[in-house]
């Protein structure tokens, strides 16, 4: 374990970390933070389109594109680590073996924070179930009798991204994060998803109506901050200050 | 208007800023922010029930009292400035004047943050009435038109305080602040309060638990902070930052 | 003041006390508490779309007509008093001099409890208006600096009447009262609001509805409770009790 | 009145039926719906920063270009009236007079849907006020006994347009509404609006991504409908139909 | 697979079609809709109770009774096709083949749209646990990866019919359908349910007042349509639409 | 099964029924109720902290002390039974033949009332799968068809107890319950906890504050009711009564 700060992304398919917290990965990253990835599948059943209607196509053709694009993605964003589950989607397979292994992950690295998905999502189960498995992980991560002898997980953040449709998982932002130092690794990593091309513009519109919001929310014409790509996050637990600002 | 950073409360009675952010104005203005205190009322009527118990009182000499005791609190937070709109209470009239009045201070103080009451509130009007009129206060000081030529208010973030029954009211922290440094301060600006001795130890008991708050969700018994004594807000606002944490 | 246990209700229109809380009234007066009934308007203009089809209606006939039937619907129900504040209606007129004029009933009935309407209506901004109104009054008439000598209001649970179309006013039972041994003085009162014959066989079948609810929240085939009528309420506040049940 | 169908949109501030359903207005009047406006102010104090930076700007020229830009917009969608309240801003006068002269037009355009903000607006309480404001007046224009003799409103739908920051209002999109047949002229009247280039391709990102909520929600890549650009709006009460779809 | 519009209903145990969508069942096969109704067990368990105070009762027989009852029911209404997956009831066994199951059905009906059961439900498990399942199947089925070369689903709307006791539900209706055309048929499936009685009055009251919101959502008495029985639904996504109404 | 009216609490790990509902069970005890209590769990790996610094714990040393602190406390309390599960925890395997067992606890308790943990619990899952479960289970005891021939359970109400940072668990109390006639039973079951006595102030703190909340409630300085110590607790159902109060 390395003695710099780290953060953990919980993806529950290859391309979810991409579109969702590419900024925030490609930021902490430049920041010195170690951001390790977990894919717990690489979305080749659910959201593979276009793989899929192209002849010949079988579960391991499809998983090893995806896992080649998430690998290219994980690159252009400098990711410290990416690991992948290969749980299997659509639905997703969380049984003991694979909380177990995520706790290991969550003890190894020692995150600040977590990345993860939203709440609730009626478009896909998956998402809301990578949210509660992770939740569930963390507890047992911070649990003194799991694996006594080990070191025990602290409190780190979740920080929720964000969901397709925003309004229909009930997802608030709570924070914006200005990303665009960042931005051109951000759009690097999402041409790495060749297979979802309708989805490129959709995520820079995205990062440019976030940055609208920076803007808004530390001023507007009164003193805001310039920023032209942002993303958003929803934190679950309270905040532990010295200060308001 | 000075070039220190500055904060403003808006409190709808002479008591509220007390309980409810009593160790965030010591605590700043430790730090060199200056905090401002409007308190819409002194809480005259509704609460001041043991001054009414006492033999030959008018609302004159329990209006005295009551802000004699606010000076007194606000003397011992070390607050920068404490107005007094004296608007009567219970209900509290908010009419066109009482509203450009705020927004006069707003524009004079020109806070980094607000701090007022909780959205709702079934027992207190008082408190609820308070919020939206400071919301719509915020507003108004945003606008350029609006006395054109003055300093026009940036977007500073509203942290709602705790309420009496956090639950009822629906409000939901999103920090703690650790008040720890500055709590002898706000144990003695509580004492000035002499009309209300059973909220004393009841304040007092908050102040504990959310510093337990503050501890576990800090890390708790893997490597979170120590703090005796914490207070809780809730913002209203999404925040923007250029790192997670 | 009587020594008898006391009962307040604040209805918006003439009529909403019978379809909403007949039973409750009939009931209490039959168990020897003192009901009285507040009707801010007399639903003339918006709740008498018969009345104004009549040729020659006026503002003052239909009043006199909404009257009429308020005043055998109360008689029929038993009710101790009932008090037409003719504030007039969609919208009422919530003024200064209302709100002191509900204040002063409510000191001098000092009621166990309220019965009022949903926080929320869409459909119907009286409904809701009254609620806030009543809620304020309530605040009021605690305030011991409020006529200073008066005695002052504790504090009287709110229950909240069914309205028309609970699931969009977000309105949620707490509890269900048994009215079946009054139902037919309801039924009574419901057949005074000649103007409004589509609503008898609605408010009937919502009473037996909640018959079968009460049946089944009691124990259902498994020991529940009979019960042929019953009307639904929402507590604002939380009970203060000496056992559970 | 005209025999064709009508519509009624109530905007708080002169761009807001421009942003945030110009699409609709265009598109149902190229229907053969005639698409009235009714501007309660111009925005301009709270919504003209870049006009009153500039040197001798007064209310009246402020007023004056706003006012302009507004109709050049409603021209550009080919709206069928535009009516300007002219009740000042930040905040809306609303008064007993202009709360009857909504209700008045409510009557005579006997619209068979409203277009209106959203519920709740931390960031702009005109907003929200304007809402409610609708809401009230929508129920008084159903009274049989306000102004007798008028035609009575019926039940017209309510559809809560686009807020900015969707998820801090609260707002949730009920349906998404197809506008690429006329997006030309969305685009055109957003170009009206001079004083705000900064939203023009913010709410030109936000048409383009509600239009890939459009095609998800319709079939996505298994069926689903091609759209460009789309509107979201919320409804306020159920519908009434004779089938599923 | 026909050419034929299609629905697919999913109901927990074998009688809640009828009572919960037993109009729209009659009503879309009068238009030529064919509706697939899947039971998820017949309700043996738990909705059987009258059955089970017989004496020489067993599972089998209580079953058998059930089966019949619900064929009759389906029969009543002219439902396509009953399907019975029978996988015990209170609680329902929801395993991995019993969501394959029901996703082959939805890929073999390629349905329209899907009725099933309430989000939330604390007094019936498995009503909630129907609503989550029939989501994952419905997110598995527009899977392009799962059994490759069957036709995907689209995206079909989820309309959540009426539980009992909505409010405790947190139900809320979006839509009300007119089912007075075919109420004798759905009285006439309720009358299959022999061990139900108490419940036949009950639904038809439910109708009767839905019949009473559908008319007064479609205009009161200012032009609203007539309708005597109703049922009501609550959608869970946004509709796409090309033009309000 | 005793003819005395009796309670079941379900508590997610051994230490749960002390602090959070300790004095209902005293309080209900003496009253001659006979209270069950079911832990799931000894909370050995998850809330047992301290014993796993001591040098050679154990799963078995540390399970073997938390019982004999869980039995201490319930005899402290004077519960009439204490049924310890052993289902591990953090996380608690919550499988078919746990919830067998609880639903015979269930059926032989026949309890009047339930206690159990609140709905949600982002820090601790066991939490809110206690909930769940137990929710399930009171489902599955009420079904005539299950075990037939048992004692079927009528419909008793859960009672939410107070979880940590009830904020944060949407946990909103709609009783107070008077505990001081047994708070130094509360207290000493309290100090049986020897590993956590960082909570002993904590719950302390919490029990005086309810009783705030409970003179508060029951009418404050004008005649509401002396409580020094209370819990409070969440209704899951809506009670059914023949009088308000």
């Amino acid at each position: 374990m390395s003695d710099r700060k780290t953060a953990l992304v919980v993806s529950a398919h290859a391309a979810d970390f991409v579109w969702r917290c590419g900024g925030a990965i490609a930021l902490h990253q430049d920041k010195g933070v170690e951001v390790t990835i977990v894919c717990l599948s690489f979305g080749e059943r659910g959201e593979s389109a276009r793989l899929w209607k192209q002849e010949g196509a079988t579960l391991e053709t499809v998983k090893a594109v995806r896992r080649g694009e998430a690998e290219k993605a994980a690159e252009a964003l400098g990711a410290h680590d990416l690991i992948c589950f290969d749980l299997g989607d659509y639905p997703l397979t969380l049984d003991e073996a694979a909380k177990h292994r995520l706790v290991d992950v969550l003890r190894a690295v020692q995150p600040a924070f977590i990345l993860t998905h939203s709440k609730y999502d009626p478009y896909n189960t998956d998402h809301m179930a990578t949210m509660a498995f992770t939740m569930e992980a963390r507890m047992i991560a911070q649990a003194w009798g799991h694996n006594p002898g080990e070191k025990v997980l602290g409190a780190p953040q979740m920080y929720l991204f964000e969901p397709h449709q925003t309004e229909q998982m009930g997802w608030v932002p709570s924070l914006f994060l200005d990303i665009t130092p960042v931005w051109e690794k951000k759009r690097a990593a999402i041409e790495c998803m060749e297979g979802q091309h309708h989805l490129w513009t959709y995520y820079t519109n995205v990062a440019e109506n976030r940055g609208n919001h920076f803007r808004r929310n530390s001023g507007g014409q009164a003193g805001g901050r310039d920023c032209k790509y942002a993303e958003g996050f929803q934190a679950v637990f309270p905040r532990c200050v010295d200060e308001l600002q």
